[in-house]
Formats: structure tokens, sequence, C-alpha cells
């Protein structure tokens, strides 16, 4: 734990009620979303830049370590304090107070404490958002410190692609504020330095505020399911779609069998969207959306998208076995429920792999060949983004496997192998980087990539923070 | 010049074909595309990655600079050696071996050698293409290297949305080739290194090949030129176009009537689009596009277009005062040749500026106030890309004006202190920095980000590269 004397300078600094200690007060900022579990010496919950700067100021100048916390949301390790009881967790949570939204440039200057939820609910009367969708609700610093994609990506792009600008505090001896801050689309005057602090998940910078590009609201939806006639037709559908809908699609989810039916014993307010009412081994959620009001003569988005559906069904060698269309808000409660089901299921050993797009099928299908094998009764419960060769591959074993950390450490390095080395893809697609995959960042990143973290270290945050080691020592 | 010694052993590496000396041979690589003329020591013309880091590695090794060098069309001699003789040109010219089409991932791995039009002319026939729209035509590292946006900004984004992946070689003792190769669309597993050479002009290493996001071709495309009523007028009809059209709008250019005149005066191939042949102050051209085909029972997309004018026109307080829907070739061509036209009315001294969207017009308000009467005679030509804040401020003097180089120096003060100070824009919206805008660089750069560029460079390519200095020495 910390000195007093640390703790009353820190009180002193932030205000009594901006700093919490007590075990009762401590415990939601230690554990993670997901078999996470750690201790923090002290929590501090400042509300400005300014006073974000003073803390770290004071930690680094004393030797702390910092750990900056958004919305502890993060399945990764990477924002919660180890097991010592000696790091400081920084939240952004009480960092709520700059809302300034700049209609003419189509973009908010804002604190990094919000919620998404409270920035889209805060929005939607303007007919505006921050477009990035997600099953969970972070804060914005969070999501910035880990370059969340989801699953409107294909519309929209990521969390980088929609930031104009930030303020991040270095951890140095004064807390030194980076102001990054630009309203600007276009500006290219030197080294686009944000694009350091986006994705590194706080280990050169707390990202304190930020500007974000909006977009406007979708204002016609339509979905359907889709069952594909093999693994091999998915890409062909996925093309078919794109050549026929063009940027009227906005999400192409892949979804297994099993995932769903987790989801659906799980999650019983979930109403089974197959007509037959059996779950087909792999269903694709497609959305198509359009951003401006209908006009008259113009057709339903639903009825293009059943016309569009016909004309691939009737197509030779159609990709299509079956499709449903059926209420948007349904079928995404699904979606955003696969991850709860899964959860709720067995063991749950999960990874955020991501593919060139036609790889993510075959990646899947040849895991599925050789992980029965390996692990009896291995349930694989994958889902994610298809049109961006995203993949949540969720791997549930029974509730009475035994399993201790070395095997699932050994199931994980198969799983990464192969996705790495075999099918040259990722092992972090938008979950970042954190304690439970560093081992993994330590194996797959270049001696060269490491000795430029550790430069970029001592050039920004020289002091201990975050969860993360990006350099090599 | 350089020593025979370093000519043969360059020839050696890369084959008597590959390097140029004679004076006939290196003029064109000697000047840009606006008012530029240096000289070179040799022009060397790689084939290969391994072959720019072997070259690279000898002129490191020998202290011998290096500019490389695309397509040279930028305007702010950011690719043209200076007039010491002493620099070497690297060019991409031959660097177009290898172009790797993935169709189901949608992207393209390619050399950074080939034109933006042999890009988009072999992507054709598959129905793609790479959708950044420029007037000029660039190789593609010359447009990684400055981060071009172009015309469709609002549509598909800036190159650095459409990059995937790059291979960097660095300008250190190995020529060290630092692979950042990647066809993935979410990949967040540490710093994303390729940011850091997308936009600085290739003062941190040379982009020799890249992997691109491509986009399906426009399959409907409908154009109009647009009068507002007045200045204010603007943003109120991009508001009113952005909520009725949605991602239709493709584009929303501002021209002003001095660099329309000026286009229809020197390109006599343009016709006059105004049906009373009466050139506007102020003008806009507003193009839609989709990019799936049209069905049956589905509106052309010129009818869409003319009936959203027809309501904006009938709307309270219309900010229209007159419109013409006309063939996009048409009127694509008049916007493509308002550079040409502007530069040849005069004595041409050109800004490449950005705003917050709506202070676009502000400023050029502001300007037209405060600008003739420091400068008699002046002509302001600007126009740009009003949906993303950007505009090519252009000032056209009278051809018999006296304007040496301080007082040239001394207009670009004024332009870019009212832009940067007053307006809170930038002075390089995706022009880059060169040679030719260095001094505002160093003026309105922090020491702090100054620095971190030193220690950047450092860690990179800490010998002699480029034409600018990101760095404080």
């Amino acid at each position: 734990m910390i000195a007093d004397d640390h703790r009353r300078a820190l009180v002193a600094l932030l205000g009594p009620d901006n700093v919490l200690w007590e075990d009762g007060d401590r415990v939601s900022y230690e554990s993670g979303a997901r078999f996470d579990r750690g201790r923090a010496a002290l929590i501090l919950r400042p509300r400005d830049t300014q006073t974000v700067s003073a803390a770290v100021s004071y930690c680094v100048k004393h030797d702390i370590a910092i750990v900056a916390q958004g919305g502890n949301t993060g399945v990764v390790s990477g924002s919660t304090p180890d097991d010592t009881g000696e790091q400081v967790v920084l939240s952004l949570d009480r960092l709520t107070q700059r809302f300034e939204l700049d209609r003419e440039n189509r973009s908010l200057r804002v604190d990094a404490g919000f919620l998404l939820s409270d920035v889209n609910g805060r929005l939607a009367k303007h007919g505006l958002q921050f477009p990035i969708d997600l099953g969970a609700d972070p804060r914005l610093g969070g999501m910035l410190s880990t370059n969340t994609g989801g699953s409107r990506f294909l519309r929209y792009g990521d969390v980088r692609q929609n930031v104009l600008g930030i303020t991040a505090v270095l951890a140095d001896e004064n807390g030194t504020v980076l102001d990054l801050m630009s309203g600007l689309r276009k500006n290219n005057t030197g080294v686009d330095w944000k694009h350091i602090f986006i994705g590194t998940v706080g280990a050169f910078g707390i990202i304190t505020e930020c500007e974000l590009n909006l977009e406007p609201l979708p204002l016609q939806v339509a979905t359907a399911l889709l069952v594909p006639r093999d693994g091999a037709a998915v890409m062909r559908l996925l093309a078919a779609m794109e050549r026929q809908l063009g940027s009227y699609l906005s999400a192409f989810e892949g979804m297994s069998g099993n995932a769903i039916d987790a989801a659906l014993v799980h999650v019983p307010s979930l109403r089974n969207p197959f007509s037959n009412g059996e779950t087909a081994p792999y269903a694709i959620l497609a959305e198509v959306s359009r951003d401006w009001p209908i006009r008259e003569g113009e057709q339903s988005l639903d009825l293009v998208l059943e016309t569009v559906l016909a004309e691939i069904w009737g197509s030779d060698d159609a990709p299509l076995a079956d499709a449903f269309v059926g209420p948007p808000q349904e079928l995404w409660a699904l979606r955003h429920a696969l991850s709860e089901g899964v959860k709720a299921s067995g063991r749950l050993v999960g990874f955020d792999l991501s593919f060139r797009r036609g790889d993510v099928i075959r990646f899947c299908d040849h895991m599925k060949e050789t992980l029965p094998e390996r692990y009896p009764g291995i349930r694989i419960c994958d889902f994610g983004h298809i049109c961006d060769g995203g993949v949540h591959f969720n791997l549930v074993l029974p509730a009475e496997t035994t399993f201790d950390a070395a095997a699932e450490q050994a199931l994980r390095a198969y799983v990464y192998g192969t996705a790495v080395e075999s099918f040259g893809g990722s092992f972090s697609a938008e979950h970042g980087i954190g304690r439970k995959n560093q081992a993994f960042y330590d194996r797959y990143t270049s001696d060269h990539r490491r000795a430029l973290a550790d430069g970029l270290k001592q050039l920004t945050s020289p002091a201990r923070l975050g969860t993360v080691r990006f350099g090599s020592a």
C-alpha cells in the first residue's frame, strides 16, 4: 500500500472527494470485466486535465506507478492494477465537464471521461453520432487508448479514423500536458503525434480530452439473418452484397451456431430468429442503412434488402441456404448477447483475432478440424466482423474441465501461433494489449519494433505508466 | 557534384541504367511543379526495396544527403534537391513491379512507384478504386508521404485512412528495411508505426511498398453547380445537403468566381457552365454518387438531386441563389482546371489552408476585406473542399507587379499568421511540408513537438534524408 504522506499529499492536490482508499471503494476499480482482480494503492479521480497533470507529476517525482482507467470494460487487463497493491489507479470517471458540440464542423470537443452511451445519448437529438458501435459501454479515453473498432467498421472505420485531436498528459516530472487538440480534418504539418497515443493503452500518455468526428444518425435501417450454404460461400455472399448494395451495407457480422445457442440458452429474453426453430451452423447478421429521410417514390430498405437477397438466391451456385428478414432491434439484441451467452456457458478462453477478410472462415475451419482432437469437449463459439476481418474466437471448455493457468497458456500459444504464424493474422484486433496478452506481444513483436518503442517511451513518458511493456526491458 | 568513385559505386549497386547524371537526364528530377529548381548530384532509380536499402546504406555511410522523390508533383519543395548540387535524388519511378490485388480483402499490395492513374486504371475493370481524387497524378509513395486528401475526402477520407500497411527504408548505416506491411484492417498490437511515415514527407524513412484499402467505384453520379445566396449561406447549404442526402453527398467543392474566370480564360476547352453566361461571385460543385447498380423503380440520381435542390430552394430563407444540374465530366473538368487557370493568370502566391468547416468562408471574407488595401490589384482566387475545411487560398498579383522574395515572405507571413493565429487553422492542409514552408513550420510548431521530432529522427533515420527539418536543430 501507499505511504500515508503520499496519500495526504494527493488528497491535498485533488480534494478529499476525489481520492479513494477504503477497501469497499476501491473494489470496482480493481476488477476487470473478465477474470481480472488486482489491488490498487489508491484511486485518483481528477476532474480536469490540469489536475491529472498535477497528480501524475507528483507520482512520477515519488516513483509511484500509475495505471490509467476508463470505463474498465477491457478484457486484456489493460486498465486494472496488478496484485502488488503498489499501483495507483488514475480513473477518468470524473473527467466529464467539457462537452462542446460544433454543428457546422460536425465535431465534438469533449472530456475523455464520458461514457460512449452518454455521448451518443446527448448527440441523438441533433441527429448525430460518434459512430463506433460496441456491445460494451466504455469511456472515451479507454476507447481511444485501445482504438476500438466494433460492428460498423465497414461503414465508419475505427476510433482512430474518427478522432481529430487529443490532449495527453505525459508521465514525466512535470506531468507535461501535450496539446494535440485540433478540430481540423485536413492538417499535414509534421508528425501527427496523436497516433502514438491511440491504441497504445495508456503506455505513452493519458488521454484527457479529445475532439471527435461525428456522423449523421441512420434514418432507415433493415436487417436480415442469412444462412450461407457452407463456409466457402461466406465470402461469395459478402462480395455479392457489397457489389449490389455498395455503401448501403453497414454491417456483416458472422455468428457461429454455437454462439447463438449459448445466447439463446443464457439470455432468456431473446427470441429464436430461425423460423423453423433450428439454429444454423453459421449465420450472418447483415444490416443495410441510409442516413437520409425516405422520399416519395423511394423503396423501403426492407424491400431493397429483400430484392437483393432474391437476386442472390436466384443466381447460379447461390451462396445462400436460407434468409430471414427481421427487425433490427431483435437481431442486434441477439448479436450483442453472444458475448454474455458464451461467457455463461462454461470455461471461456477468448481470443480477439483478425485476418485478411478471406482468411477468417479458413482459419475457423482449420480450427474446427484440429482443436477437438487436442481438447475433447471443446466448443468453438466464434463470432465477429467478417467484413473487416475481425473474429472473436471464443473457446468454451466444459465447466468441469480441469484447466490451470499453464494449460490455458498452452491453448493460447497454439491458437495465437496458428493465427499469426500460419494465417498472417493479428493476435489483437480491437482489444489492445494488457497483462493478459503481454507474453504474446513479446513473442510476435520484432526486436526492432520493441527498440523503437523503448525510444518512444523515453521521449514521452519515461516513468511507470500503464500495465503494458511495449519496449524490450 | 558527387565524387566519381561514389558515382561508380552506386552504378555498381543499382546497374548503369538506374543511375542518371548527365545534365539533360537530371533536369526533370530537379524541377518541381511550381517555381522550383534545384541541382542534384545524381539520380538513383532503384527497382525494388532491397536496392533502395543498399543505395541508402551506401549514401549514409558516405554522408551523402538523400531526397526521395515520387511523381514530383508537390508544390512545397518537399521532393526536389536544393541548389547545392550535393543531394542525391532517390526516385521511386522504377519501383513498379509488385501489383497484387486481393479481391476478397478488397486491398492491393503494390510498389510505391506506381502512378495514381495507373493504379486506378488497372483497378477499374474490377469495379474498384483507390479512392483519393486529385487534380495531379502523383506516385503512391509521394501520396503516402504527404497524406494527400483531395476532393472526395468527405466520403472516403484521406490517404492515411486508406493505408493498411507499408514497408519503409530507414536512413541508417544498414538501410534498415522496416516491415510494417499488413493486409489487416483491425490490428491493435502496439504502436501503429506506419503513421509516423505517413504525412512526414520522407524525413523519417522512404516508403517503398504499401497495401491499400480499395473501395467500389461509384456506379451512378450526378453533379450540380450551386450559387449560394451569400457567404453566410454556404454552411447552411452544406448542412441542408448533408441532412437530405446523407452519404449520397460525395463532394462539396467551393470555387470563387475569380478562380472560375481564370480557368475559363486560360483553358479554352472549358464551357461556361452558368446558363446566363455570367460567372457568380462564388459557386459550389456538389456531387452525389452511389456505388450500386440502379434498379427498376429507383429514381435516377439526377432526379434525386433535382428534388433535393427544389426542396432547399423552397425552404424559408433559402440559401440558394441559383443552381445548374450539369454533366459530371464537364463540371469536374472546370474544377480540375482551376489550378492551371489561376497559375496562368499572373504572379501566383498559393496557400493550402484548412479550418474548422465553418471558418473557411469567414476567413476568406476577412481576407477580402483586408488584403486589397495592403496589396492593390491583388485577386483572391480561392477554391477548395468546404466539406472538410480545406481551401486552396490563391493570391494573384498583376504580372507587372514587382514582388521580390522578401515581399512574398511578408505576404505569406500575413496570410499564415491570420489563418493560424486568428482563425485556429492549419498552414498546410494537404500539401505537406517542404523547403517552401519550412520557416512557417518552425514558427508554428511548439518547442516540445520539435524536440519530439528530434528524438524520432534519431530513432528512425538519423542520417540526412529529405528536404525538411522537423526537429529543432
